[in-house]
C-alpha cells in the first residue's frame, strides 16, 4: 500500500471511505471503542478503550482524518503534536459547539435563524421573549439525529424544556425557521486549495432521522450558486482539507444555514454511483494530498436509508438499477444499517420504484409521497 | 456478514470481486499460493501450499467461485463433493482445454477458425498442408497472454515450432484468421437462468497483453446481437452461473470465436464505473443466488491497463474524470498492476485524455493512435 490514513471512528462512513481508498492503494486504520465495527473488514481497528490505544492509533498511519464529528478534542490534541489531521482541529472544535458555529456563520455573512445563548432559566425566558415562539432549544455540544433538542411551542413548556436540557449547562435557543424544505451542500477542498462542490441534495426526514435524499435537489438552480458560495467561504476561512457538509433551510427569505458537519455525510451517499467521483473518494484524495475528482452528476439519483430492520437483499436487488449498501450492523430501532441508491430515468420511473420499495422496506420511512427528479 | 464466497485465486480479479461483494454484506475468502496477494486486504487467504489448505478453504465459505481459469480440476473435484461451485466444473474443464473448447463452439454452431489437433510432427505437417499458412500452434492446455504459442508463417519454421511446443504433448493448430479487430462479449447468468449481457468491448493489445478496451465497441450495432446470441448459447448449454467472457475476431465473414474465459475478464473492468452494475457485482450476485443488476452502459468508457510500472497516482487523478484502480502488486515487466478508466464526453476529449495519458504512463502501450467512441 502506498499510504495509510488513520480514521477517528469505525462506522459506515469509515467503511465507505476505506472502500474508496482501496483502489488508490491507500489503506485505512480506525480508532473505535468496539473492534467489531462496520469498518473492521477493511482495516485494523485500534480500540479506543485499550491501554495505549491512542498512541497505537497514532503510530498506525501516516495522516489522519475522522468520520465522527464528536471525536474528542483531547485525542486530537495529542495526535496533532506529531501527525497531520484533515480537516483541521479548528473546524472540528467549531462543529462541536453550536454557539461557535453560529458565530462563524455570522462572521462569514452566512444567514442563520436568530439565536440566543442560554445558560440559565432566566436567560431562557429572555430568549423566548426576544425571539418569540416557537423556538428550538439545543445543547451547545453533543446531540445527534434529533437527540438533545426540545421544540418549545408555548410559554407553558419553558419549565419542562429547562428541566430536560438545563442540566446540560450550555444551551442555544434558535428561532424556529419556517422552511419549505431542507437541503444540504457538500464540498471538498484539496491541500492545494482547490474546491469542488456536489449539487444540492433535498433531504427528507422521518422521526428526526434522514429518510431519503434527492440529488440534484429539484428546482435548485437558483439556490446552488448561493449554497456553493457559503460553503466555499467556510472551507477557505478554515483552511479546510477534506469533505465538509452544510445543512440549509430553504425559506421565503432564501437559504439559512442550519449546521455544518466536518465530514462526509449521509446526504452524500448518493455520490458513490451518482457522481463521477464520490464524497468518499474525494475525501480520501484530499487527505492523501491527491488531485480532486470531478463532482459532476452522472444521473439524477435518490438515496434511501435503511433504518432499524433489513429488507430482503433479493427484493431490493430485483428493482431495476438499484444499488444496495449494507453496513454489517445489527438491527436496532432508529439505527441506520444501510442505504439504497436509485438512478431512475425520469420521475415516473422514480415513483414506480419508490412504491415498490415502500412495500419492501420493513420501515417504509417517508416514501409514500410522490417524488420528482 | 450474510454469506461467504470462497474464491479460487487471490489476484486483482478476486480483489475487485470482494470489493463488489462488501456492500452486499458478502465476504470472500481466497485460495492462493501466496497469502500476500492483491485480495488479501479484503478477506482471509488460505494458502494452497499449506497442509490441509484445500480442506480449510472448503470449510471457510458457503459457496464457491474462481478468478483463475487454470484452477486445478483435482481441487474442484474435492470441493464439489460437499459445496457448490459457480461456474460449473464442466465450463472450467472445457475452458482449460482448447480442443474441447473448439468442439463446443462447433457443437453450438459458433464459428471458429479452421483447426486441427496436433500430437506429432507428422500431424503438424499434415495440419500445415490442410490449413495452409500462416497458422497459430498452441498448447491445448496452459498458456496465457501469448505464452505457449507459436505463429508459423513459413514451412521452414515447422521444425522450430515442433521443437518449442512439441514437448507439451497435445497441441492445436489454428488457421491464422484475418481480422480487422478483436472484441469480447461478457455476460452473466443467474441461478434462475436469467441472462444479461454487457456491450461488446473493442480490445487492443501490446506485446500480446491487453492494452486497452473501448466500450461499446465502435460500430458494433450489427455485431452485438450476434455475439449476444453466441454467448447465450454457451451459458445455457453449460447451465452456467456467473460471468462468462467470449473473445471474438471481427472478420469479413462475421464474428469468429477465439476463446472463452469462465470468469470476469480484464476487458470488463470498464464496467465498474461504465455500467449500472459491474461484471464483479453481477458475478457475486449470481454466485450468491441474488437477482442480476442492469448491464446498461452509463456512458461510453475506455479502460487502459497499467502494465509493468506504476504511473504517479497524482498525474492520473489530475486527468478529468479519470478513475484509478491499483492492485497492490509489485512492478514487473509485462505484469498487469492496475487500470485506469476514462469516461470522456466525446471522441475529441478522449483523444486529448489519451495523449495526456501517453505522457504519464511509464509504458505507453498502444495508446498513440487516435481513438473514437
Amino acid at each position: 500500500m502506498d499510504k495509510t490514513i488513520g480514521i477517528f471512528g469505525g462506522g459506515q462512513l469509515g467503511r465507505m471511505m476505506a472502500q474508496a481508498a482501496l483502489p488508490l492503494n491507500i489503506q485505512c486504520t480506525f480508532f473505535e471503542a468496539s473492534t467489531d465495527c462496520p469498518s473492521a473488514v477493511l482495516g485494523q481497528v485500534i480500540s479506543s478503550k485499550a491501554e495505549n490505544g491512542l498512541q497505537d492509533f497514532i503510530n498506525s498511519a501516516d495522516v489522519f482524518s475522522l468520520e465522527f464529528e464528536n471525536t474528542p478534542l483531547a485525542d486530537v490534541d495529542v495526535l496533532i503534536k506529531n501527525k497531520d489531521l484533515h480537516p483541521p482541529r479548528q473546524a472540528l472544535a467549531i462543529a462541536q459547539h453550536r454557539l461557535s458555529e453560529k458565530a462563524l456563520f455570522d462572521e462569514l455573512d452566512i444567514p442563520v435563524a436568530p439565536y440566543r445563548a442560554v445558560d440559565s432559566f432566566d436567560s431562557l425566558q429572555q430568549a423566548v421573549a426576544e425571539l418569540g415562539l416557537p423556538i428550538v432549544l439545543k445543547t451547545t455540544t453533543g446531540g445527534y439525529d434529533g437527540k438533545g433538542q426540545f421544540v418549545l411551542r408555548s410559554a407553558d413548556q419553558i419549565e419542562q424544556a429547562w428541566a430536560e436540557l438545563g442540566p446540560a449547562g450550555s444551551l442555544i435557543a434558535e428561532s424556529f425557521v419556517t422552511f419549505s424544505r431542507e437541503v444540504s451542500i457538500i464540498a471538498v477542498r484539496g491541500q492545494n486549495g482547490d474546491v469542488k462542490t456536489w449539487p444540492l441534495a433535498e433531504n427528507h426526514h422521518h422521526n428526526g432521522i434522514l429518510s431519503h435524499s434527492i440529488v440534484p435537489a429539484p428546482n435548485s438552480a437558483d439556490l446552488q450558486p448561493v449554497a456553493q458560495d457559503y460553503i466555499t467561504r467556510l472551507l477557505n476561512h478554515l483552511n479546510y482539507v477534506g469533505v465538509l457538509t452544510l445543512e440549509l433551510f430553504v425559506t421565503d427569505n432564501g437559504l439559512y444555514a442550519n449546521e455544518m458537519a466536518p465530514r462526509v455525510h449521509n446526504s452524500g451517499h448518493w455520490s458513490i454511483e451518482g457522481a463521477i467521483c464520490s464524497q468518499f473518494e474525494n475525501h480520501i484524495r484530499a487527505v492523501a494530498g491527491l488531485p480532486l475528482g470531478s463532482t459532476d452528476v452522472v444521473r439524477p439519483t435518490v438515496m434511501i436509508n435503511i433504518i432499524g430492520k433489513h429488507p430482503k437483499s433479493e427484493d431490493v436487488l430485483a428493482l431495476n438499477g438499484a444499488h444496495l449498501h449494507l453496513y454489517n450492523k445489527t438491527e436496532r430501532e432508529g439505527r441506520k444499517i444501510g442505504h439504497i441508491t436509485l438512478m431512475p430515468n425520469d420521475s415516473a420511473e422514480l415513483t414506480t420504484l419508490c412504491r415498490q420499495l415502500a412495500k419492501i422496506l420493513p420501515e417504509p420511512l417517508a416514501l409514500t409521497q410522490d417524488m420528482s427528479i
